[in-house]
């Protein structure tokens, strides 16, 4: 089954856009998890259990697992393996944002294509396509390349134009789509801190790429903008719209995966009532 | 301590240029070491020692040890230990190409400078210097910044002419030196493989700044003409001449670290002698 497929099926069985992003934080999470073994997993693994039935993806971003060495990255692959064992269906995002020069790469898609077991990883475009070939040469496996990213300062080199009068962005997204989506696997980044740039990457890509778009909810994207922007018109979909923080921190009391399940639904719910 | 200042002690004391990358690949090494338990510490610690004399920094590539997850990243932690408390003068650059928003750069930071103790960690400069505060904060920690890598399609992006006629790496260039720079401890990734470029970089950031220069060995880069591209006149210094395969695979025999110390200081003599 292709990257696609999978993504594609997700969203259909849970009718949903949603991607709960996972970065586990000792420091706000509930007390009462935090003081356990293996305490990013635990944390996960009750957001997990909890929010499933509402998302088509999980993203887990490594940063928040190598903080803790390779401790973080043993918890990491019990998550993974967790959700590839128990949730076969869902798709695993792993957000490491990676990318060397191209038999270096080989190492990262070891870990995160086989030791994660995960279905997609993002990526960075500077180094370029030649570079990233070990990432893009598998139909079962997602690229997901960052294009317009929801930092404050994204700009700085993302909005330079170019002297064909476009923005690298779109120089960016224009590349991905027609030249490295030879296995129809790639995928982009548009923060939803910038629904206009999100609208021009979409006229550029065309109705079936899918992007991931984070930023919504504690970075301030504002969900209809974004809809409004980057759902293609065909299907009304398109877009997986990633939440880490304002789910998985939506209670740090004993209820914290409960009140994860209804910020989930509230969200697809939302998401839902633009796509009509 | 500032990292220039570590840095620039280095170079003095060994009177050398040369940066062993630290890319242990089980297949590459010899047998009897592969076979060890702890092989990838076992090969870099054997390779650490013969060559120590002869560099001014280490660069172990996270690629190389992730590639085994947990295990990797724990050996990772066992090989800076080792240099950290052995050679506290060498400094390591952590090679990890890291990149993500400003909070989720955290975890990055605690992992490459206080996990592994890292002096220095490569990242890239897609997202914008506003995302790499958490790494640009710190005056004794070095933050190498891709600018025009050493893979020969670096220029897809790199080379894009932006609308004043200069091409996106030396806009790279030119924000690193003069915005990013506040605490002195920025430096560049220019590939071996691309002297002339090499050249216009050293004219955009002038003198000071160093340069991390991968490509020389295994990947074909011109030593002669990266040392006259890059050098800088005052002190005929401000290179990092970054060697891996050439020098830790010089043999795959029992002889290995000594073939490793051979080649090191080979290099060493061949950088000095166009150095005068």
């Amino acid at each position: 089954m292709t990257f696609t497929d999978k993504l594609s099926a997700a969203i259909n069985t849970n009718n949903s856009l949603v991607c709960v992003g996972l970065d586990p934080d000792l420091e706000k999470m509930p007390a009462h998890i935090a003081q356990l073994p293996n305490p990013l997993y635990e944390f996960c693994k009750a957001i997990i259990d909890a929010t499933v039935g509402a998302v088509c993806s999980f993203k887990p971003n490594s940063a928040f697992f190598e903080r803790y060495n390779d401790d973080g990255m043993r918890q990491l692959k019990q998550i993974t393996d967790y959700i590839a064992e128990g949730y076969p269906h869902i798709p695993i995002i792993y957000d490491a944002k990676r990318g060397d020069i191209g038999n270096t790469n080989n190492g990262y898609v070891i870990n995160g294509f086989e030791n994660l077991q995960g279905d997609a990883i993002t990526v960075s475009p500077y180094m370029g396509g030649e570079s990233l070939q070990p990432f893009l040469q598998d139909e079962t496996k997602g690229c997901v390349v960052l294009c317009r990213t929801s930092n404050p300062g994204a700009g700085e080199f993302q909005d330079l134009t170019i002297d064909d009068g476009q923005p690298l962005f779109l120089h960016v997204a224009d590349r991905v789509a027609n030249s490295w989506n030879e296995h129809n696997n790639c995928l982009l980044v548009v923060g939803a801190t910038y629904p206009d740039e999100l609208k021009a990457v979409r006229d550029v890509v065309g109705s079936d790429m899918h992007i991931l778009v984070p930023g919504i909810g504690a970075q301030g994207g504002d969900l209809e903008k974004t809809l409004t922007a980057g759902l293609n018109m065909q299907t009304k979909a398109g877009l997986i719209i990633n939440s880490s923080r304002a789910i998985i921190y939506a209670s740090n009391g004993e209820d914290f995966a409960e009140a994860a399940a209804t910020a989930a639904n509230e969200l697809k719910d939302q998401i839902n009532t633009v796509r009509g």
